[in-house]
């Protein structure tokens, strides 16, 4: 855990050159739009630890697995997030010596990256080896206005002496994934063009032949005016840069303009990729950096104005709750249903793959509160648009008849996870894709998505999970074998708990589904049945039959559901408490063998499944469970906390809520977990946003309305909040005095608070 | 399954060249003499599929593992046999024209492995593209009278011309291990030297910096007559040549000697490695190859003198079990105990490291039987000395206070397998360390070896089990969880039948010695106690405690042990009946999931514990669990039906054990597997033995007597063998008439046959 961060509500702050902590900083401060991002490297040369990381959105690379000992039925490829051309890099040679933080003494070192109106931004004051003092102020962003810009003002000013400033900059696609498998460059030349101020620069990935083409355009300004300037130009493969050397005075500022484009060949024609990037970098330059920076302002401030939290009387639980927020709509803003969130974003390479599970169970709740109804279902179209793939993911592992597994971790819909454990077995995931089509609906109302797309998948899920249970003939009851729930401390268990409750609970739902679609769209069900080939009569017994007779292991002693067969047989005494300090985190300092072992539980588990189905179990039992479970797990996935907040507010447990608030609040602000190197976990962000809204506020859809039953943390003097639903936009804040809902936008509702139903008019001020 | 191999009793032939089968030829003919070994690849160019293999024994190379998910404990390297230097090439160009028989018309091809006298022998007329052609016979082998040595006689006669023979004898160490991880090269070259007919290669591994002095000397003999040759000398990095041309006339044979010599570091200083190869080299040519030859097949001979089992009246019985007894002798002959039997010998590179369970499970008893006692002892003393390695193995994996866990596959007492369903958890090969030391002593009677060695290493495989076990409150009995038992279809499993009885067995057995050492060597005990800082009292109390409350999965509807907590919650019901050729060998043909779902068992599991503590169990267990267990067995590792081979016959199940012997003695020589190209099952060799000796012959050790018990297949006439016991020779011969045995060699001893117990004198017979 780290704390160099300073506390601010909107801005986050580096005082000072935290050399040793430059990678953190690197994930920390990333810049993203949704289509592209980045990593804060610095734009001139620097020749330390540093982790190189630019991002273009739905663009990866299958790269060859790597894998011990092979099973049937593993993917041959694992599709990463590539390392994509740098376009940040200006390097200087000042009077011959080149800038370098790494070789300089570096005063009033400040980087921000402002929240509120999305930039990034730092100064400092470098000393070279020579002496020679210059002071730098750079600005950057990826323009959530027009998402293929890119733009940077970078100024440097000597401050003890005159001399001529060399400059380069360029667009360097020479990159690597440092977690390439074979070491291997995954981009090759397409085209470089420089030509004056301009410079372009189109590669193509190996294998999936996506083409990126990136250009700038560079602007000089010395002493407050735009200069002429040649310039050489620099061209290898795979890198082209614009080199010019400026005369500057002491205490002259030098004022460099980078204007950059990303286009991809998802979005424009191959043929047209170098054209249609000339025409951004043009518009870009037309507009000038200035009125870029103040629509990025704008359109920043306009979407916080729809989904801020603010939370008063605890600056670092506000800048901690922003900042997620901020990484969140950075990575994904729901324009394109090709796309979805990955666990990294645009802050670092780590886990390959775009999509996990974490998109439905984490961070589905958040869109669909704080943005447009079409974003979360965009996030559903992604996985509808895959299910081919998972059906055919299915069929390698034995399953048929139109069953589908859907993918541990993909890109394209394929399956790019290779631990039979986790691909094979952690198939729970198939029950939160089939939960986020229910939460969607429970929440919008919207339940043509049933007919048009939700029923085909939710059938071909229970047709899988109608396959991959057996019926015990000693038990009397079906059984699930061999399966990985989400406590991945325990591996290849028979019955886990929740994932067999989750389901019988998709049989029971498709089968809700399918009675919906023969009520209301009768037509469209023909149409559906024919084109899966749908056996009514035979495929629903038989669902019907599980439902009624799956397997929930249960204690009677304890009264507790239990979290897999034999898990009562371990040493079940144990808690937390019994481990040392120096024993934690268990992933780092035991034996796989020993935490297989062990009672310890990585992440909610069966609370995951008393979480998802709150309304189907009583206050006495949600509390029992989390009684006997919270106190075993040691919450060592960043996905854990925050589900834990919001049962331990159910049951009143405030303080411990207020405990597993902070773990995911600051997580990556505080490197909590020593890995924010690696880049920041964004998906478990969402799951500070859900801390807060389903946790402290309690909301939730209770008699097809928005509910809430809020609480405020003993630290904070109250918080504010949007929620958007069914159209409408309401504004809560909490307070100590009581609750108060505007209505901001929309049509008269109800919404209940407590055990109070309230009806609420457009600019009504409701409280309570 | 192929049967391409023609039947002979012992001889195995391949008359026609199978250039489809060429990989599985090259594994069945290969050559060894426990020091070194080569696949049968051709001397001459060869340019169609072929993998090359030269193994000398002890030399490895840690290859870096490639995981694709890393666990906490894992071993970094993977230590493989490396594939050496390649000293068996003569390629030819005649009269310009290359020989290589993946490019001529090739007739009369005979190859003929000769296991009685150990050598390789190879017939064929080859028609060249010119229409010339040249009749070869290539004779090699590699000496058992001195293990540095190998050599080959390689005659070619022009049958349709005269012409030039340019041939080039070869030394190439610029070779690679096809299983290499990352295409890497293990070798880098020390020396090359060429000096007229003679030529020597120096190569030295990466990392383990063994060095390799290959050498060898040329001869040439045309028409009967020794000639002068003049040699150009090639030579680049890790390769040698001697190059010469001859000129021969139509129907002049042309005999190429070529003598080689390997040696190792391992058994030479470094410094005098090139100086001894040439002594050796001097020795073998000033012999010659005629000599060198009768010298190797009378000690071939005088090898099957006492360990062959002839079988009468089935021809391909006799080839296989022969073919068995051939290739364990040339894979290990327990002179050196660094030494031990890897799972493919010398005859290709697949598995890696040398040392599996296989050898204390299944090759132990053949040695203990058919050799002196010391070869026996020397593969436990080849356990004792990595008892340390063993010791930090377990640290590795959080255990402590000296507790063993010997590694699943090792070199040099490492750890190198990485699944940690394996690695942490196939445990049970620890039990059989234990076991292959109460099974010497009980065969040998050689208690010396409890307190030399044997208890230090049984308690620390005690101190493992008794912390890899823990106590579970629920049951009131000690439980052991997350094993992988010997049916690797199943992995992480709690209570695997087979490795709690062997554990609690361990335990029972080490107190048993120390009880032995404190009463018999009360000094060496003490020096122990001390050594090893055994605290008796905590610990053997605990063991004791263990011992008496340990869980065994029983199931009282069917009334057998059950495989682990769990698998009667399968469907159960099915058996290998209900499988339909398509999809066998569910290896190949399932995915792991549904493998490890499924009920079917890989090998003998539950059956392994009742194979090994038959003694401890009676006949109508040992039948209930046979009839429930083998119905569901796949025998889909080489080492099952063995195990069940000696079952069967117990229980009377004749046909039964028939045909599981059919399905190991020929596993190799009819490719039953599909896998013979990768090279030999030398370990699983071991069980077509323990079929006949252990199985029909009913061979065991009862109140200190060697018992028998014979029975005679059906279609067998009868089957002789012989066997050593504490320094007597007996050989029994199992007829339709009675069961007569001659002690040819020793002291007088009682045998029991059936429930007759017999003293016999040296040099008298017995019959019954």
């Amino acid at each position: 855990m780290k704390n160099y961060i300073k506390h601010d509500p909107w801005k986050i702050i580096e005082e000072g050159f935290h050399r040793d902590h430059n990678r953190i900083s690197e994930s920390i401060f990333s810049i993203g739009n949704g289509r592209m991002g980045q990593r804060a490297n610095f734009e001139e040369h620097f020749s330390g630890d540093t982790l190189q990381g630019n991002y273009v959105a739905g663009v990866y690379y299958p790269d060859k697995t790597r894998v011990g000992w092979w099973k049937n039925g593993y993917p041959e490829y694992f599709a990463k997030v590539l390392n994509a051309a740098n376009w940040v890099g200006i390097d200087f040679l000042i009077d011959g010596e080149q800038l370098d933080l790494a070789k300089c003494e570096v005063d009033d070192f400040y980087r921000v990256l402002d929240m509120q109106k999305g930039y990034l931004e730092r100064r400092f004051e470098a000393t070279l080896a020579s002496g020679k003092i210059v002071k730098v102020k750079a600005v950057r962003f990826c323009s959530i206005v027009d998402d293929e810009v890119g733009a940077i003002r970078y100024s440097i000013t000597p401050m003890n002496f005159s001399g001529p400033f060399e400059l380069t900059a360029s667009i360097d696609a020479d990159v690597m994934n440092e977690d390439s498998n074979y070491d291997e460059k995954f981009w090759v030349s397409i085209a470089e063009e420089v030509d004056h101020q301009e410079a372009y620069l189109t590669a193509e990935t190996k294998k999936t032949a996506f083409q990126v083409c990136t250009g700038m355009h560079l602007d000089i300004v010395r002493g407050g005016e735009t200069i002429d300037f040649e310039t050489t130009h620099l061209k290898r493969e795979k890198y082209v840069a614009c080199n010019t050397t400026v005369e500057v005075a002491e205490g002259q500022e030098l004022v460099i303009y980078k204007y950059a484009a990303n286009l991809s060949s998802e979005n424009h024609p191959k043929a047209e990729l170098i054209t249609n990037c000339r025409n951004v970098i043009t518009q870009a330059v037309n507009k000038g950096f200035d009125q870029l920076l103040q629509e990025q302002a704008e359109a920043w401030m306009a979407k916080w104005e729809e989904s801020d939290i603010t939370i008063e009387g605890d600056v670092a639980a506000q800048q901690g709750i922003r900042f997620n927020i901020f990484q969140l709509y950075q990575t994904y803003t729901g324009e394109d249903e090709r796309l979805n969130i990955g666990p990294k974003g645009f802050t670092g390479e780590k886990y390959g793959g775009s999509t996990y599970w974490d998109t439905e169970a984490y961070c589905f709740p958040f869109y669909l509160s704080t943005a447009d109804q079409r974003v979360a279902r965009n996030l559903l179209i992604y996985r509808y648009k895959h299910l081919q793939r998972a059906i055919e993911n299915a069929e390698k592992l034995g399953f048929k008849d139109g069953a589908a597994l859907y993918p541990m971790v993909t890109m394209n819909g394929e399956e790019c996870h290779n631990e039979w454990e986790i691909t094979f077995e952690e198939i729970h995931r198939n029950g939160a894709i089939a939960y986020a089509i229910y939460d969607y609906i429970r929440y919008t109302g919207d339940k043509s998505y049933l007919v048009d797309y939700g029923t085909e998948v939710l059938i071909a899920i229970s047709r899988f999970w109608s396959q991959r249970v057996h019926f015990s003939s000693r038990r009397g009851q079906y059984v699930m074998h061999g399966v990985t729930g989400p406590n991945e401390y325990e591996n290849n268990v028979n019955n886990n708990w929740y994932t067999n409750y989750i389901a019988r609970w998709c049989l029971s739902y498709t089968l809700e589904a399918i009675e919906h679609m023969q009520t209301n769209s009768p037509e469209a069900w023909k149409a559906l049945e024919e084109k899966i080939k749908f056996y009514e009569h035979t495929e629903t017994k038989r669902w019907k039959d599980i439902v009624e007779k799956m397997y929930l292991p249960y204690d009677e002693e304890l009264d507790i559901y239990v979290q897999h067969d034999g898990f009562l047989d371990k040493e079940w005494e144990l808690t937390i408490n019994d481990l040392t300090p120096e024993q934690r985190p268990i992933n780092q300092k035991w034996s796989w063998d020993r935490i297989l072992r062990s009672v310890f539980i990585k992440q909610a588990d069966v609370l995951q499944g008393l979480y998802f189905f709150e309304d189907e179990f009583d206050v006495e039992t949600l509390r029992r469970n989390f009684l006997f479970y919270e106190p075993r797990t040691v919450h060592e996935s960043s996905l854990s906390p925050c589900v834990h907040v919001v049962q331990a507010v159910v049951l009143g447990m405030y303080d411990k809520a207020y405990e597993m608030y902070l773990r995911t609040a600051r997580l990556d602000l505080d490197d909590y977990n020593n890995d924010t190197e690696d880049g920041c976990h964004i998906t478990s962000m969402a799951g500070t946003w859900m801390a807060v809204i389903k946790g402290f506020a309690g909301m939730r859809i209770k008699n097809d309305r928005l509910y809430f039953n809020p609480i405020i943390p003993e630290r904070w003097e109250g918080y504010n909040f949007k929620v958007r639903f069914r159209g409408n936009l309401l504004k809560v804040q909490v307070q100590q005095s009581g609750t108060l809902i505007t209505h901001e936008a929309g049509e008269p509702l109800e919404v209940q608070i407590g055990d109070q139903v309230r009806s609420i008019q457009p600019s009504e001020e409701v409280s309570v």
